[in-house]
């Protein structure tokens, strides 16, 4: 079949990469267009002439994301849609959703050239607002109400005003929400954002579901008391059991096949002074695996050695769950079809869970939902230093492509 | 002989305590008296009529302290001082510099009223300002300078203002200098402030020095990153190594035989989001031994581990050495004085450092030294629950006495 050898243009999408970092570009190199600002508005508009480049139908939602649609030569099939986003964290990158985006106009644009007669429509999908909450795409998949539209951001500013901004029509945020049958599948390509691919030189990661992650809150009390005047026999000091507990933590979790994670990533220490015994800490551990059920038995390994800890340097604790948010997994189908696109274009893949936030997790709700990912050199993301080597833009390109025409033949 | 069976009046003095606990005492059954207070003030008139009731020649010399003068029955022999302060930190205790200034009272009233004819001066002294820092014996033993003294404190006033208001003289600081050959010894009893007496069961402390005191600033530096993208494999937490380190300094310093103590006490955790992995740590470590030269072999311990456990985590650090303050032995013959009269008095003792800053230490510095502690209850100080039990008091005011007229007899 001709598609065996489509690929995409990486020069191209590289160029292209290149481009929308202009958008907000700042003098450190980075890009600030965060959603909704002018350089998001301007970027917006130079991704919509893209798609209409790629002959695809432009629209914008009521929430505000841009769809560009190829239809299909067969009446009444299910929507292939795929995409990412566009907006960036202040002072990010040119990478993160860009990357994803654009990669997904220029699969469009590869398979117009080629005259390619899809099956299935085929829709390139830019989420509104990602980085903002997943405003789009939970508008996308009706987890966004009308109160929530109304509401004021920390600024003072309206959602819906800025909505409206963008183009969107916040009167009818009920109308961006799918239609039920209408999609097949999605599939988002990203940047990893972790340093797994470019540590381990792997070309694609196959994300396998999005994690579920638990926090806590855990306060150890001791006694302070004076540096000088307490022999340490005397001492109840909070410091040293919380520093345990977070070796534990570290151990507990490193112990146990599997690709959970678990960090004590606030730690505050009090009275804090160089001459007080240390008379409290307040820590959080966070855990995180592809399967809720997972993390359970995890905390209650680090609860039963926290009470030992406790017991140990005679000290009270209090522990909480603060947080608990349930994961998703990827559909299995289409980690079998992204992992078969890589190994046919001769890449190296790994299975491997999205540790952050994605339009894809929220997608995964409603729909068939796939997810690839392309290395991030030394796994910085989210700062002007963010970069996926040319190489890499293009293996991402080309699996999503494949991926794409994968689907189209089911 | 007679003096054998001398012994303090500690119904009086307990009463005292009580009483000049009267003076800036709080509704929350605590004492605010700092020096130069109002309070403070009032309570130094009634610790000058205290004195005169004992038969002393009361004087108050330029810097502000109140000494009270028994002469001797041989013409030009040393000075035996001995006593302590009755300033307190705000809503401190009823006790700490109290409870010895009233007992060098008590001592002097006992042997007024016994008749005793001493051999040398006894003078009791009552140090002005040793909360803020030691300011009254400072200025005894020549540290205070003229610009010192004209400096303004924290709320613009400034000290030779304060010195004035307690009927110093501030013009004249090196006039309240000790004169060369003047002093036999000096005795100050004091409150432990910890919990080494109480928790042992032990009556008195026999204080072996004032203890050298080295700070250092330990910086850990790891790489900071997202807690959900970032695989355990991949991390460089900082916090890590910084606990370990934390648990290794308690651990070496009880290694050791001895009294010396380290602490952790302050440890600021960098970005201290429960979502980044910890980037930096900056803590202090503090190390306290009577002896000065001891505390360099611990810190290179501490150091060697430091090196460990830094190249074992892949992370960079700093260590500086923040304040070095010399320890000073209290007087050997003085100890033997005190262990003496406490064990004929059948109480039980223990040779201890003080860890704590006392105008014993600046008196050190220019003559033969000895310090008595009587327990805290619970090692607490500086606070309204301070306590030290009427029969401690007893102890304490005894052990005084008779280490005075031991000490009279050299």
């Amino acid at each position: 079949m001709a598609n065996e050898n489509l690929t995409i243009n990486a020069d191209r999408l590289v160029r292209r990469i290149a481009e929308l970092a202009e958008y907000g570009k700042t003098p450190g190199g980075g890009v600030d267009r965060p959603a909704f600002s002018d350089a998001d508005i301007e970027a917006r508009r130079y991704v919509m002439s893209l798609m209409r480049h790629a002959g695809l139908n432009v629209r914008v939602d009521p929430v505000g994301n841009i769809f560009g649609r190829r239809e299909s030569s067969v009446a009444a099939m299910g929507t292939i849609l795929f995409g990412s986003h566009i907006d960036t964290v202040p002072n990010g990158g040119a990478y993160d959703g860009a990357l994803g985006s654009l990669a997904a106009i220029e699969v469009a644009h590869t398979v117009a050239e080629a005259g390619y007669r899809n099956r299935h429509p085929l829709e390139v999908a830019v989420w509104c607002d990602e980085e903002g909450g997943l405003t789009g795409s939970r508008g996308f998949i009706g987890e966004l109400s009308q109160a929530a539209v109304n509401e004021l951001d920390s600024y003072g500013v309206r959602l819906s005003d800025k909505i409206r901004r963008i183009g969107g029509d916040p009167a009818r945020v009920g109308k961006a929400t799918w239609k039920p049958g209408s999609l097949l599948a999605y599939v988002e390509l990203h940047v990893e954002q972790g340093s797994v691919l470019d540590s381990h030189g792997i070309d694609i990661g196959v994300v396998q579901g999005f994690v579920a992650i638990d926090q806590y809150d855990v306060t150890i009390t001791g006694v302070p008391n004076h540096a000088g005047t307490t022999a340490m026999d005397e001492r109840i000091d909070a410091l040293l059991p919380a520093a345990e507990l977070a070796l534990a933590v570290d151990r507990i979790v490193r112990a146990i096949p599997g690709n959970q994670v678990g960090t004590v990533g606030a730690f505050e220490v009090s009275p804090g002074a160089p001459n007080v015994i240390p008379g409290e800490v307040a820590l959080t551990v966070e855990l995180r695996d592809p399967d809720s059920a997972r993390l359970k038995p995890i905390w209650q390994s680090i609860q039963s050695e926290l009470e030992a800890i406790s017991d140990r340097h005679r000290v009270s604790f209090t522990a909480h769950c603060r947080q608990s948010v349930a994961g998703i997994p990827t559909d299995a189908r289409l980690r079998e079809v992204i992992s078969q696109a890589a190994e046919e274009l001769g890449l190296t893949t790994r299975l491997m869970p999205s540790g952050a936030g994605h339009d894809a997790q929220k997608l995964a709700q409603v729909c068939p939902t796939g997810m690839i990912f392309v290395p991030s050199v030394a796994g910085v993301s989210h700062c002007p230093r963010e970069l996926t080597r040319p190489e890499d833009v293009a293996h991402g390109g080309n699996v999503l492509l494949r991926s794409v025409l994968k689907v189209d033949e089911w």
